[in-house]
């Protein structure tokens, strides 16, 4: 038995034991740190670095690294083999990918805290013989001494204002929600709760749902909880669950209650963790692709699929709490950001709204890939966007071994030069499948070593990796016995051939916005990337792939969950709400279907990276 | 068994067969065909004046009329004594009472038809990949090209909206109501069914509900039926059900239940009648008091019986029919006229829209009596009101033989010298008991003839009609073997005291408003009665009780079912709202509850007429 070594990873503090000999690249990747990478540890790119604080390694090679380097104790992670107890620090610049992404540094900023939703407390005079106006008109009065006019107040409301008057002595706290042209109530309540004022952003993803819980008096994201949206157990995509909705008895109406639990029991999961009640959450601002609004709000969505792809409605009314079937507030809100098409929904206005580039002069390349991928072009004075059908390979559909990003799924991969894989899974246990960062590095690697063609075929290496499968030729991810599932995980050829369309349709689509406004990918200032794909994604490997184009990394900027900021920004801000709508009717749409520019980029994409090598000249060098 | 000689009255060609002899005064009683009559048929006040067509009968006395009348054949009905087949024609200004004031010629005529609610046509384009927008934009486009801006679709009709707009290839009618600020829409049907626009306009009465069925398109009331209040079981006056409300287990739920269910009964009886769906009532404008229109709505009444006295709301919202349980469109409103405090609610808002006094120059009293008396006073310029709690003496109520106003109520009264009764009942069948017209003609008759005096005390004539009872005196009006319930039908002096203090109680409400605003009686222009209870009241007769002022009767205007009526004309024409949020905001309310005037005038007029004669001219001339 090989010794077995300790080494530490700052700043996160991640330890794991590793065999002696061990590279520090691998190491990082069993113990789940992300170190940046992009020739997989061959010693070629340079980009590994980081800082030896304690024991004495074996290090092959400092070549790539400066004098200046080399003083501050850098070596390069993939050159350097642990003898002893080690530690690690990762340097910020190596952390690109999911620490990296995770920043959300580029989501825009509040320039002053409006929200949607905003308490007042009043101290009223009790009413008296000489001063015996009603409840609500002694309300209004009140109001309209602090110049709050044309308030609205709604029946299940006033039910109940004459207790909630009387019940600490005409001391009341209003809500205010601008759901309309006035101001319309949302409660009521007796003595002074102007403290608790809080509203949910919720993703409504196709396949995950995120709710965050926010502080309207501060700003501040208090708490943030996923799940599966439930609508899962009847379609992956889109399409297949359009088709449930309009095929099946009450198939919308048991899609619209899978989406409307899964928020509910984010929310109620939220709000017991916090202290409050679902009261005390007085509005809820979501963003989802065209579909799954639909779902949501219970419009029949059988026109989305048939051309010519009409959506019910893009721009939403604010819709009662009660009418949703969301148990915050009753008398509550729920608004659901504009779309600009059946494919191009509310959650790309919200990528738009959290990125800012429709303010900016910048011209600037949205791809939020899910398992739709859309594409947005543009800067402040005109947009241009179109949706392809991705699929769900990154999604864990399409791919034998692909499963979403859960527990147990291969999310980063590194090969050595023998074909030998080093991976990590999420949650650190025996891996379960293979989620999209995953097949990314996956490929990439593969690529990179010679062991996939351009046309994605697996190329005999005399690795016992690489074999002949039940669908062609396959690689061996993981031997049976390392799995949670008890036997060999392969990616085949025809898994292969499932993620290049994939990557080809993404990548045709940025080519058909640039072509149809005669810009080039060299005119692009800034590139997002958005998406829970674009969470986790490696940028290099992915430009390696082409499936991201081949700009200066500098360009590129991941904004985490878009739909969510974009969200949580409308919440916060209520001039956000005229910029979305502004954002949805300056935008134009390309119907990429009937689109023959399309149809030929595509077919050019279907190559790692592309036919046309002169678009990815990172990629080129690599592959020398 | 003395001869029966036939009797036709006409314009109205209602024959009825009498006894020989009998006076054709009588004769039209038996007939239920009213004419006017202040004496009692005692040959004294010449107001019976009626037209002999056909007969030769037997004419006591012909000195109350003029030579021209005598020359048109004109003779007094109750001088006049039937001895073959007759036929008398009542001249239109003998017909005050019943028929004239069903006439409702006094009811504000509308200027422009604009109503609440009105339909749309629209023709759309189908969309195309070229012209692929959703299809809400598409209906907002085509409505902004008719310059119909700032529509508001709600969820409910966004869901059904696909399939509507391709069902009749895209034609389609929708329809708005103004609501709120912005056009609201209540329906969207396929086709063209601009046709169908109805509405209904409706009394909410503490003890009759009246619902008219409106053609919008034609301004035409095209049905109408009334039922009983069902929440009369719970209790015959507004106290009694704020107390049922706000005491009993799910009091204010059953109250509004009933209520409800009593509106959507009416609504079912018209729409089937008139071949409706109820789908095609798109509105419904309602008036009642204000506590009505809270137990009718859900809001708490408990206040409105506190000192303060504080009704939860004066000004309603519109409110979506779902919300309020009544069965018209699903997406249709209710609106509920605006009323000035607890105890002057939307139905006289209703009765000042239906009379326009609040337009005009004139100094006018309005006087509603139901189981409460409200009375305005005012004109263009500013309107003071007030309200007593009449008590249900002339429905049904706080009498022994008192019914409300249905089948075998006695209706009409006249007694001979020798005090015979002469009586009619609704439905020409045997009598049940005695509604509110016929208590204040048989208290009139008992009066006129000495057989009561000031106080109310029925006085020793002779008459075995006058008898002693349980509660002191009894007058027989009806013998048992004549009656419907097989025992004498008694009015007894603890029955004349309840009504006399209801008169009182009336009659000082004006009283205070005249005194509050430094006016007389004699500066009355206009005299407005509205109310079931008006409908069927003669006035000559209520202001010989003292319970009407003593004013030239031609000043005297009766005005129907107001509520009914100022609902109607909110439906008919939405300016009307305005005027109607005009009016409660420009009327004073007076508080009777602490106003020792009032207590000092109610006390004053617990006297048949009252203390002073001197207010009351006419009935003093009667009297000698």
């Amino acid at each position: 038995m090989s010794q077995s070594v300790p080494i530490k990873f700052r700043p996160d503090d991640i330890a794991v034991e590793v065999k002696k000999g061990t590279s520090v690249l691998e190491a990082a990747i069993s113990a789940g740190v992300y170190i940046d990478s992009i020739c997989g540890g061959r010693g070629k790119c340079g980009k590994c670095k980081v800082i030896l604080k304690k024991g004495e390694p074996e290090i092959d090679s400092k070549k790539l690294l400066s004098e200046d380097e080399i003083a501050k104790d850098y070596v390069l992670a993939c050159e350097t083999h642990i003898n002893d107890d080690t530690e690690i620090l990762v340097p910020e610049e190596s952390r690109l990918g999911l620490h990296q992404i995770l920043k959300k540094s580029e989501i825009v900023a509040i320039e002053k805290l409006n929200p949607l939703v905003r308490k007042q407390y009043l101290e009223l005079e009790p009413p008296t013989l000489e001063d015996n106006i009603s409840d609500l008109s002694r309300l209004e009065r009140a109001l309209e001494e602090r110049e709050i006019c044309d308030t609205c107040v709604s029946l299940p409301l006033l039910k109940n204002v004459s207790r909630v008057l009387r019940r600490k002595d005409w001391k009341v706290t209003l809500t205010f929600a601008d759901a309309a042209k006035d101001s319309t109530v949302v409660d009521i309540e007796s003595g002074d709760t102007t403290r608790k004022l809080y509203g949910v952003a919720v993703d409504i993803g196709t396949t995950t749902v995120v709710v965050e819980l926010v502080d309207l008096n501060t700003g501040e994201v208090i708490d943030c909880e996923a799940d599966y949206n439930k609508q899962v157990m009847f379609g992956e995509d889109v399409l297949t669950r359009i088709l449930y909705a309009t095929e099946e008895e009450k198939g919308l109406p048991k899609l619209k209650k899978a989406i409307v639990s899964t928020i509910n029991y984010l929310i109620g999961v939220l709000a017991k963790r916090n202290g409050l009640r679902r009261r005390d959450i007085q509005l809820m601002t979501a963003a989802g692709n065209t579909t799954m609004t639909h779902l949501f709000l219970g419009l029949d969505p059988a026109q989305i699929r048939i051309d010519p792809y009409i959506p019910v409605a893009n721009n939403l009314p604010f819709v009662r709490t009660k009418e949703t079937g969301i148990k915050i507030n009753r008398s509550g809100f729920v608004y659901c950001l504009p779309g600009r098409s059946s494919y191009v929904g509310g959650d790309i206005t919200a990528d738009i709204l959290a990125t800012g580039l429709h303010k900016k002069e910048e011209l600037a390349m949205l791809i939020d890939v899910g398992t739709n991928g859309e594409v947005v072009l543009g800067n402040k004075d005109w947009m241009v966007s179109c949706s392809c059908s991705a699929g769900p390979a990154f999604e864990g559909g399409e791919v034998d071994f692909g499963i979403r990003a859960t527990t147990g799924a291969i999310e980063r991969v590194t090969l050595t030069p023998d074909l030998e894989v080093k991976y990590s899974t999420i949650g650190n246990v025996k891996p379960k499948g293979i989620c999209g960062s995953g097949l990314i590095d996956l490929l990439a690697e593969l690529f990179m070593h010679g062991a996939m063609n351009k046309a994605g075929q697996l190329e005999e290496t005399g690795s016992k990796r690489i074999r002949g499968g039940e669908e062609g030729k396959e690689f061996v991810v993981v031997w049976s016995e390392e799995t949670n599932i008890k036997k060999d995980m392969v990616i085949s050829e025809v898994d292969i051939q499932n993620i290049m369309r994939t990557k080809a349709a993404v990548f045709a689509a940025c080519s058909v916005l640039l072509k149809s406004t005669n810009h080039k990918f060299s005119d692009i200032q800034k590139l997002y990337v958005a998406g829970g794909f674009g969470n986790y994604l490696d940028v290099r490997k992915s430009v390696y792939l082409g499936l991201l184009p081949d700009v200066d990394p500098d360009l590129y900027s991941f904004i985490g969950n878009g739909a969510v900021a974009g969200s949580r920004l409308v919440l916060l801000d209520r001039t956000k709400l005229e910029e979305a709508k502004e954002i949805v009717k300056k935008m134009t749409y390309i119907e990429l279907s009937v689109n023959t520019t399309f149809y030929d980029e595509f077919t050019s994409a279907l190559f790692f990276p592309h036919t046309n090598l002169g678009l990815f000249p990172t990629a080129k060098e690599l592959l020398v």
